[in-house]
């Protein structure tokens, strides 16, 4: 880049701060941004700001919403309150929403428990958790952390955390996706796959 | 996404405006604001408002610039303006800039001669590169656009409209890649290796 382009520069460095992207295309969107149109940039400008303005977490599950208090899969009344899918992060919710067979809501945790990166238990979401367990009569938490250590650390104390309440506790099965072929599978997923092996009953 | 986040939609939007940057991408790089700090967050919409606001082509050459008028190459008195490079875009000056053997001032055309995206001769830098081989005694001009239709279509304009200057014009050359390898040249670049090929003078 031109040595004397700062606003440029400025720019670049702002875009290579957003996930997945490195110094070649932080420069590339930069460049575009300076072929685009008054109004599309100011456009974005605001988009920026809106989005930390307008959008907070749901009192409730912890997901974003834009309404003042609670969220609107909270506030539907024909969702089933009964079962709870526990998530790391907000966009986790989106697969599970698409699935348009699935009755439940959510609760977010908002990162997993890795001390590494100092996240702690006292930052993630899990008092609210306990809370709405407590009020609600909950029939079963279905665990969805990734398949991480972090992940798998994070499962393990919700459900140590939960076991008082005595009620159920799920986490999702990892194994071989549909579609895939086993010559294409890698060694930890087949690791998984064996190790929630399922007997054949005859019917 | 959830479909009440509005203002996230619209910034999802806006980066999927961006050269390279798909759906999924654009909703990442959105949550991912959501998760920055507001400081951040207002540096990078002024930065967007930034490069609009201060930069703008230079006088002579067409280069980006955060000066009133003529860039810091032009103003440059130690460079050899009797040699231009001629590019396509601004930013296929950068690879040129770090030859540091190179000695010569570029013009900037922005854009090639495609009739198809509704760019015609007009729209393109021309002549203002005319008057600088009028003005300035111009010993060599070499094109450097893509080999590809476009760029080839417009480095024979531009070989044509300067011919009655009677000066030096040439355009680089394509062919292997130094480093890489017979074997995984594709048949495109091999056609221009071939074609491109030079007689081993004994000396």
């Amino acid at each position: 880049m031109e040595e004397n382009l700062k606003s440029l520069q400025k720019l670049t460095e702002c875009f290579k701060r957003l996930p997945g992207i490195g110094s070649k295309s932080a420069e590339r969107m930069a460049y575009a941004i300076l072929d685009e149109d008054n109004e599309f940039v100011k456009t974005f400008s605001d988009a920026l700001l809106d989005v930390k303005n307008k959008i907070h977490r749901c009192n409730v599950c912890g997901l974003y919403t834009e309404n003042d208090d609670v969220c609107d899969i909270c506030r539907d009344n024909t969702r089933n309150k009964q079962k709870i899918i526990v998530v790391s992060y907000p966009r986790d919710v989106i697969p599970f929403e698409k699935l348009k067979t699935l009755d439940a809501t959510y609760h977010v945790l908002h990162g997993v428990i890795s001390p590494i990166q100092g996240i702690n238990i006292e930052d993630l979401n899990f008092v609210s958790l306990q809370k709405r367990i407590e009020e609600n009569g909950v029939e079963e938490v279905i665990l969805a952390m990734n398949p991480t250590i972090e992940g798998d650390i994070t499962a393990i104390y919700i459900a140590k955390l939960l076991q008082p309440y005595n009620i159920k506790i799920t986490r999702l099965a990892y194994g071989l996706p549909m579609g895939g072929t086993l010559e294409y599978a890698d060694s930890l997923t087949l690791a998984k796959a064996i190790e929630g092996r399922n007997k054949i009953e005859e019917e």
